[in-house]
C-alpha cells in the first residue's frame, strides 16, 4: 500500500485535460474507492437533451481507474484494458456522481465495478452501472 | 426500410452539442453504417498526452448508435442499452475514426460492433473495438 | 408483482436439461434474487483442474436470469439479451455459489449484477462477476 | 510464433474435461484462429428446447481462448480475464460452430471476438457474438 496515494492520484487527475473540459472533479478518495462528479452543462448533451453517455463513460471509466490506481504501488502507471456500460435512464440532473470501487486488486490486474448516479431535484437516480478491468504498468512513471 | 434514413440521422447528430463540443464528424453514412471522425486535441486528453478513452467512447457509441438508427423506421428513436469497450493501443494521432456496423437488426433491439482506427503518420492502427446493444423506441420522435 | 413468481421460476428451471446436466440448484430465491449452485465435478474442468468457465457462465447467467424473471409478469418469458463476466480466480473448491441480483427492472429490459462464490476449507473467494441484460418477453409461454 | 502451437493447441484441449461432457470438438486451428463445434443434445437445452447459453459460452469462450493460446509462446499457458456475449437468436440447429479470432496480440494481453453460427437445414444464423480478453502466463505450464 502506497502511503502517498491521494497525492499520485489527485496528481494524475490533475493532469488530465479531458477531465477539465468536461469540468469534472474527484470528490470522493479512499483506498479503492473513487468519486467524480460532473455538473450538467448543455454542451456535454445528446439529441434528448440528457448528458450523453460519451460524458458519462469519461466519468465512470476515469472512477474505477483512479479507484484502481488508488491501490496500485507507487512508481507504477495504470491503463484501461476494457469497460462495459449499462445505460439504466436517461442522464438527467443537476449533477452526476460516478463512483468506482475495486473488487479485486491483483498484481497485474484491477478489477473494479462502478456506478453513476444522477443528483437534482427529488431522489438520487442510478443512470448508469459498470464493469471494467485495469492494467498496472509497474516502474512505469505516469506521464 | 426507411428512404429518409440519411437526413434522419443527420438530423440527430446535428442536434448533439456533445459531438460538436469534441469536434466530431460523420464521415461516412450507409444502411447499417456510420462512421464518426474526431481530430486531436490537445484537451481532449489524459494524463499521457494521448486522446482520452471517455472521448474515444463518445465518438465510437454515437458511430454504433448512427449505425443502428439508420436501419430503424422512420418515427422511431435510439437509445443505447450498453457497451463493452476494449482499449487495444493509446490513441496517438492526428484523427480518430470510429466505424460503427450493424451486426442484427431485431424489431426491438439492434446489436452494432465498432472499432476506432488512429491515423496520421504511418500505418492506421486500431485504437479499440466495441460491441453495443440499442433499443429501438418505436413512435417516438428523436428529440 | 406476480404472487406466484417462486412457483413461475422453479417450474422452468425445472424444465431447463443443462442445469441438470450440471448439476446445478437453486438455493436461494426472492423477489429480484437468485442464487444457484454447482457442486465441483472433475467431468466439468478445464485443462488445469478448475471448473471451466462455460460452467461458471452457466450458473451465473441463470443465476442473473431468474432473478430478474422472479420480478416479470406472470404470463411473461425471459430471454438473456447479453452478459459480461470477468474471472477474478480460479474456481477451486467444493461447490460454486452464484448469486443473481436485479438492478433496474425496467418494464423491457431488467439488468442484473451476479457474482460466484467458491466454498470449501476457509474463506469464501469470490471467483467471478458479472453484469447482464435481460428482455422480458410478454404474453409468452416459457417453453 | 510457436511451431509447434498446433500440438500445444490440441494438447491442451484434450486436458479439457468440461469439453468432452459437451461433445464438442476442434474443427479447425491456424495462427490466430479456432472453430469448436458442437452437435445439439437435448441435455444440453434450455427451457425452450434451444441450446443452453451456458454451452454457447463454454464453446466461444474456448474457441476464443485457444485463438490466441495459439499465438502464444511455447512454455505459456493462457487465462480467460473476461468476455462479453450477445444472443442473437435462440440457439436452434443441428449443429453450433464457435469461431475464436485474435484481433489484437500483446505480450501480456491477447483480445479476441468470437461468433457462434448454428447450421442445419436452411442457412447458418449467427445466435451469438463475443468480445474477450485472454492474459498470458509465461514461463508457466499448461496443466
Amino acid at each position: 500500500m502506497d502511503p502517498d496515494f491521494e497525492a499520485r492520484v489527485r496528481d494524475s487527475f490533475a493532469r488530465q485535460p479531458m477531465m477539465a473540459t468536461l469540468g469534472a472533479q474527484i470528490t470522493h478518495l479512499a483506498p479503492g474507492e473513487c468519486d467524480i462528479t460532473l455538473a450538467y452543462r448543455a454542451d456535454l448533451t445528446q439529441q434528448h437533451g440528457f448528458v450523453h453517455a460519451g460524458a458519462i463513460s469519461a466519468i465512470v471509466d476515469s472512477a474505477g481507474g483512479y479507484a484502481g490506481y488508488s491501490v496500485m504501488p507507487a512508481g507504477s502507471s495504470v491503463l484501461t484494458v476494457e469497460f462495459k456500460l449499462n445505460l439504466l435512464a436517461p442522464a438527467r440532473g443537476a449533477r452526476f456522481v460516478a463512483r468506482g470501487r475495486v473488487v479485486k486488486a491483483g498484481r497485474t490486474l484491477v478489477v473494479t465495478r462502478g456506478e453513476v448516479v444522477a443528483e437534482g431535484d427529488g431522489e438520487p437516480v442510478t443512470v448508469a452501472v459498470m464493469q471494467q478491468t485495469l492494467i498496472v504498468l509497474h516502474e512505469t512513471a505516469d506521464r
